[in-house]
């Protein structure tokens, strides 16, 4: 069995999923549906369920089963190249309605351009977006508005300024949110008025952003309103490209974080940027060029003019951010570890040098305290601010943050992880690309190892990682104290399994794919360096956990919802994150893979612009609990180090 | 007999007096004046009287016999250096008095540094501001305000960043003024921030400008606080440097405006800008050079650092402005003139390229309505909204502007005089420096003119050139056509001044100074081509004050007061200005000189920040009035053109 990343779509959140920085999520074979109930027309990967790409359009489809194709009540109806039906839909659909092309939007995969229509019942309307795995939602009210103005053309009677009628127009047509008086001009837009007016007959479209004008356009582009959000994070930089007439995801687009050139943890690179001539400027101009390459990429992808991007946010930890805004980031190096600022930060593209998307507005989204910033903040507006009232969310990244909420408290930390989780460190570590180990199961008397996109194993990667991990924890290969065994010491071990432990140096080596199989001929093997790098690793996390837990008083029993974060925390396989420790043992139905949470946070920054201010009252509530000095953290840092003697999860 | 401009000082307008490009008003020779009195020590031409050096630091010295040394009233002591008694000083001060440092204001002349003790009863409370020919004061209340606060250092007990530990310091000061939450960090000042806070030992100086925090200083900087007001003149630029500590004017400097290159008027101007490739480009250029160049000169004559300037105002007219802010002037130039904006505008002043007051925030006055701009705003809320219920301001420039006030009700109009007043385009004309005549008397049987510096005539300027054309209508050797009549059409004239009539090339000219008493051995004349550019300006600002008054319903009588402004309105020698018929004849008494209005409203708009607030109402509020298609003023320009036959002024 194998798994294609790009094909399956899984949800929302695999957008984020890194690894592919040479090809989008919407990658080379993008089709294009139309959702004709709708009127809404999205470039969507191919292979996509129509639930994904109802989804990543901002269409909730309700799916009384969770979108596993046994309620059968998710019926959308194809009006032109409906796809064959799956089992499932043959099993649920009558001849008729399959004949009709009517088929289950959870089940149904999208290969060519289609034409589809959501019935009413169904979906919500319009405007909605529905995070993955909680059912927070907003209704569409962007920062960014366009108006449509007719300005009345001068005369000798009517010898107003360009900028004042154009402002009295934009004031008579019906808007009271912006007094005429309230508005300061822009230096480039006045200089430009005179032109844009006259070659549009003065017919011209407004951006506004709150009271700020953003650009005045030739004739009426009210459609063309789009906003970009940024997850910008240690690894990897992902960015979104989101319509903000409806609070659909149009294409998705992620990179490697070039400043991994310059060290690839947060400690290296405030060394770098501390020490090195020119290193916080080096770092600064890295991310900027990246940021200015995937605006334009996304934008390329969805054929969206980058003038017509209006907001950009950006989320990510508060040393990343300090590096996007070139501030100095000496003192985040040291106790106590002080930002030069954590609020929300606004300003123009112009004025960061973020040239691809000129006429934008940025918000750089407030930061908690010590490492933890925008992306927990993100986190936390997107799925812990409703549903359950105690509850965790762990984002599992190179830097992993830990929130616990308890009522109306809430606790956050930052661990530094490493990045074993993103294959780094590791002997055939690798990210979860083409060719990697994303899972490893016990089969009868031998291993299944799971390799993406059906190739030959070229390494493994986080999933795979963990999976492997808690299999050898289960085979008593791996002891609670992390040692790998000696074969001698298994003698019931069945043989084929047995034959994979091997020395070599005199260190004890584990094959999971043997070396006539994997790519490069050589075997693919875990060592007993990179159990001590994951158990690092999960260590610091789950020490985290530990501490917040224990600060909050919530026990795991209290836990109503875990939420696991991060684009690896996507696919994480639950059972075995609990069967190592990584995550405290909670019944399996309470664990939720929410995907990239932070940049579900960022998109909802962009879809309604109260989830700015929510993010601001958030930075400066939630309490920050710094691990670095605390007892409790170095103790339980040294217990869950080790591995738990049993898996105690139901 | 002569004047020398540089050490009569005359009034606070004389600041404001063109033609010393070379040379500031604080000039090479300053001497620093100590007033005890008002703990205040400032810069000040040497040759000042103490109660121009006074007006000039914001202090109102009462002068019941308004300055003319009669009254004995305005007595100050010097505690140090008190100059040589004038003999008006003997007369009015007993022997002791003298002895013991007494002097009279009005007539002692400081001509080395020196202490003087003003008395409490003679003067305001510092912080007002006296504007010059009319009694309107304003509090000193600046936009940019200046807090010390000692910020609490980082400890693992107040992880807080930087920034918010510095905006929870200044909240915490006591200033109820500005909500964190309101405050946006800058960029750049977020940049440079840490190193700040910590080089000063968290002890720093913020600047605000409303909730904007302009810039973050080490120690204790409260005193240093300073304003620029620019008047953006066709021909001349003129600077005042302001201490937005007390309101006083610290130095003033003025320069050609290097735009005079590419035209002498604006009509000119605009073709330039509209026609030529980088047209537009290179007057911006040559306008932002000299604002900087200014901004330099001024700070460097009072020792003040540009980097403790965080203030700018700027008035001009519309075209002026536009130029300083690189909009596209081509519609200025013809009609409906409409203006790409009229509204103020805020910027800082890097956006401008202003790069020598980094850390400012300028403020470019509202316009009015077609030419009339900021500059008659600024003349308005200086001289016309409180005083007079209804009056006449002329505002005497190469682009002159009139307003007429009847109650609530205010006209304006501007009128394209060209620079004859400036001695531009007169045959021996030139500006108010060394060398120009400006003032010609009938004297007995011959006339008299005075130089300016005292030196042999080396041309004529603007004053001289009212005063000598009127006099010559006096003489009847103008008619009230304009004609110069030849020398046997009036045989009674006396010989000395009929000896002066001449003529050269078939034409008739008027020699003022002979060949042997001026700087060039050549005879300094007026000609008939002349009076015909003194007839043009003069008939256009006089038309456009005919037609205001006309369509105001204001009648001469009705006229409680005339305010002639602009530098050259200064020196304006009143009777003659009535003579030559360019101040309707009103008694000389409701005539006042109140030098550079516009560059006061600008000075009053950094001293109080609610003037900026009044100049929006005003530019709202005035009714512009387009002069070029209104029939009234062509015929009113035709009747101006010519002379008055006989001047019916009291």
């Amino acid at each position: 069995m194998s798994i294609n990343l790009n094909q399956s779509g899984g949800n929302e959140a695999s957008e984020g999923n890194t690894g592919r920085a040479d090809k989008g999520a919407t990658g080379a074979s993008a089709v294009v549906v139309f959702f004709e109930s709708h009127h809404l027309k999205v470039a969507v990967p191919s292979g996509i369920t129509v639930l994904d790409a109802a989804r990543r359009s901002g269409i909730h489809i309700e799916t009384p089963c969770g979108g596993i194709g046994v309620c059968g009540k998710c019926k959308v109806r194809f009006t032109s190249n409906p796809p064959m039906p799956t089992e499932q839909e043959r099993a649920l659909l009558s001849d008729r309605e399959i004949a009709s092309g009517y088929r289950l939007a959870c089940r149904s995969r999208i290969f060519s351009n289609a034409s589809i229509i959501i019935p009413q019942e169904l979906s919500h309307p319009t405007g909605y977006i529905l995070t993955f795995g909680t059912a927070k939602m907003v209704s569409v009210e962007p920062l960014v508005r366009k108006r449509f103005v007719k300005v009345p053309i001068p005369s000798l009677n009517d010898e107003r300024g360009d900028w004042e009628r154009l402002v009295a127009a934009l004031s008579e047509s019906g808007s009271s949110e912006h007094s005429p008086d309230e508005l300061n001009p822009d230096l480039e837009l006045l200089r430009s008025l005179p032109r844009v007016l006259r070659d549009a007959q003065f017919e011209v479209t407004v951006v506004m952003a709150g009271k700020k004008m953003l650009a005045v356009e030739r004739g009426d582009t009210t459609k063309m309103n789009y906003g970009l959000a940024f997850d910008i994070g240690t690894t990897t930089v992902v960015c979104y490209l989101v319509d903000l007439a409806n609070g659909a995801t149009l294409s998705t687009t992620s990179t490697i974080n070039p400043q991994v050139a310059y060290g690839d943890d947060l400690i290296s690179r405030i060394a770098f940027a501390s020490e090195s001539e020119n290193g916080l400027k080096l770092l600064h101009e890295a991310i900027i060029g990246a940021v200015n390459e995937l605006a334009l990429k996304v934008c390329a992808e969805a054929a969206v003019s980058p003038s017509h991007v209006y907001h950009a946010t950006f989320v990510g930890n508060t040393c990343m951010l300090h590096l996007l805004l070139g501030l100095d980031v000496t003192l985040l190096g040291r106790a106590p570890y002080v930002a030069v600022t954590q609020s929300l930060v606004e300003l123009r593209a112009s004025e960061l040098g973020i040239t691809a998307i000129p006429n934008a507005i940025l918000h750089v989204l407030p930061r908690i305290g010590g490492f933890v910033g925008a992306d927990t903040v993100a986190m936390i507006i997107s799925h812990l601010l409703n549903g359950a009232d105690v509850a965790l969310a762990i984002d599992i990244g190179t830097n992993s943050e830990v929130v616990v909420k308890c009522g109306d408290e809430m606790l956050a930390a930052s661990a530094a992880a490493g990045p074993a989780f993103e294959g780094a460190r590791i002997k055939h570590g690798m990210r979860a690309a083409n060719g990697a180990i994303c899972s490893v199961k016990v089969d009868g008397n031998d291993l299944r190892c799971v390799v993406i996109g059906d190739a030959p194993a070229k390494g493994i990667c986080g999933t795979g990682l963990i999976d492997a991990v808690a299999a050898l924890l289960e085979l008593g290969i791996i002891d609670e104290t992390g040692r790998m065994v000696h074969r001698c010491e298994l003698p019931s071990l069945p043989s084929r399994i047995a034959d994979r432990l091997i020395e070599r140096d005199g260190e004890v080596e584990f094959v999971l794919v043997h070396g006539d199989e994997s790519e490069g001929g050589f075997p693919i093997v875990l060592t007993q360096r990179d159990i001590r790098q994951l158990q690092l690793a999960k260590g610091s996390i789950r020490a985290a956990t530990e501490t917040l837990l224990n600060l909050a008083g919530v026990s795991y029993d209290a836990l109503q919802a875990v939420y696991i974060c991060g684009a690896f925390g996507t696919f994480i396989p639950k059972r075995s994150a609990v069967r190592i420790g990584l995550i405290p043992p909670i019944p399996m139905e309470r664990i939720y893979s929410v995907g990239n949470a932070a940049g579900t946070g960022a998109k909802l920054a962009l879809i309604n612009r109260n989830e700015l201010k929510r993010a601001e009252l958030v930075a400066r509530s939630v309490r920050h609990i710094e691990l670095g000095t605390n007892p409790l953290y170095a103790e339980a840092f040294f217990e869950w180090m080790r591995f738990p003697k049993n898996a105690s999860s139901s």
